[in-house]
């Protein structure tokens, strides 16, 4: 691997490229993305210059999409063309389906592998991106077929990640997309849904649980929107358990079946930590 | 006001007595609590030293109730031929309905005015207690009749509470309760589900935001059992309002009316900041 293109320089395609920095990458780094981002990025150091698309991935060995879900499927729509043949594509979009359909219709002449950092923070951008970020993190890979990890490019870059510090889980798109539902998706959701219902109140009573109940729900819509656009059966599933357990805990406030769901969610809640 | 008397001496009652110390307070803080409690009480200054109910109170100026609102109810039915007839008994509890009306019914031979600091840490006891957990928090004071907070020991306690540096909030009990519902019991129990919901699954993707949407799921039901029992019609409101919250936003995953809930939830967020 001598050459790196990072399609979409924010937190993770930043962090991307720094990561491989300190971790000893001796190649090329370069980065597609708005000129302001790119200049941030090699001031940096997260990557080394800046290129238009089709210049950027004509020699990559390892092309990184991480931009927004939308914009990862405008670009599969045009890489194809533009590839090394013995490239590896991978992404870091946080739902799988589409983008793993889209990358098996319109990309034939290099491999693809999906793939989902477990990381993030609430400041985006690369001002904020960060050689650390991957540290203890899981990692998600998406192949179609379990051969796709097995491919030498694949190998080479299972292993930077390795080196950065995450967790590798291999999980099929579709698991992804559902397992997400649930544990990022609905959070968002549940932050959005209790925050947009406590703006109808003129004063409100803040304990400090409050503010954390409401973290999330200070996440802007322009990151969500494709997420939720292209996991909403997923999506719509998890609103619905979870609106199924809000009603059974209705039903229970005066009784013991509650003490039962405070135990459970607690040590949920503990194993996560 | 020459005699505190505090009942229940854990984080909110030892809190209440190192704030008095550090802002002046001259006279006895006498505690109330477990021997346990007790003895840290007393070593860090919190209160001057323990003593049974009826000895703590009978000198006793301001009687402050920190216990669990269970506790407190329990208390309210033995004081009242214990306190001295210009004392104030105010209390701490988290829901002020059933506080008010037992004290309204048992206690007659002093002042009472209900009570509720905004104030709180994920970590409970004296061995926590902190003279500053009161600063730029609201307190809730609860009268059933306006002029209770115009009596001369009631005018005291709101000089102390100001001088911690807390932000008075007069509003009724059951107002108090429909808010508290809303903006802390709600909270709570949509972590709770949440976590919950999330047990099912035997692997989990765990994003940061996880973390901060399941942490008030680590919270004791010891805690919340006497909050849910004598808080439950305004909880059940709450909740309910909730899940239509959460079924709209479910039937427009896909639709722009999401783009107006995240901004209205992401303003309401960010006023609480």
């Amino acid at each position: 691997m001598q050459t790196v293109a990072i399609v979409g320089v924010g937190l993770i395609g930043g962090s991307f490229g720094l990561a491989l920095k300190a971790h000893g990458f001796p190649g090329e780094i370069v980065g597609v993305s708005s000129p302001g981002s790119i200049e941030a990025a090699v001031q940096s150091r997260a990557i080394d210059r800046g290129a238009a698309l089709a210049e950027a991935v004509k020699d990559a060995d390892l092309v990184y999409l991480a931009q927004p879900i939308g914009r990862i499927l405008s670009t599969l729509h045009l890489l194809n063309p533009l590839v090394k043949a013995d490239a590896l594509v991978t992404d870091a979009g946080s739902t799988k389906h589409l983008i793993v359909e889209t990358a098996r219709k319109h990309l034939h002449r290099c491999a693809f592998l999906g793939g989902h950092p477990m990381a993030g923070k609430e400041s985006r951008g690369v001002a904020n991106a960060d050689a650390a970020l991957f540290r203890n993190a899981q990692y998600c890979l998406t192949p179609s077929d379990p051969a796709e990890l097995e491919k030498p490019a694949a190998r080479e870059f299972r292993d930077w990640i390795g080196r950065f510090g995450a967790r590798e889980v291999v999980v099929g798109a579709d698991e992804h997309d559902r397992m997400v539902a649930l544990s990022s998706h609905l959070p968002q959701l549940a932050s959005t849904a209790l925050a947009s219902l406590l703006a109808d109140d003129d004063e409100l009573l803040a304990g400090p649980g409050l503010l954390g109940a409401t973290r999330l729900a200070m996440s802007s819509y322009e990151i969500w929107r494709d997420i939720l656009m292209t996991n909403s059966g997923a999506i719509s599933e998890a609103l619905t358990a979870y609106i199924q357990k809000l009603e059974y805990l209705r039903e229970s406030l005066r009784s013991r079946a509650m003490e039962e769901e405070f135990q459970r969610a607690s040590e949920t809640a503990g194993k996560l930590r």
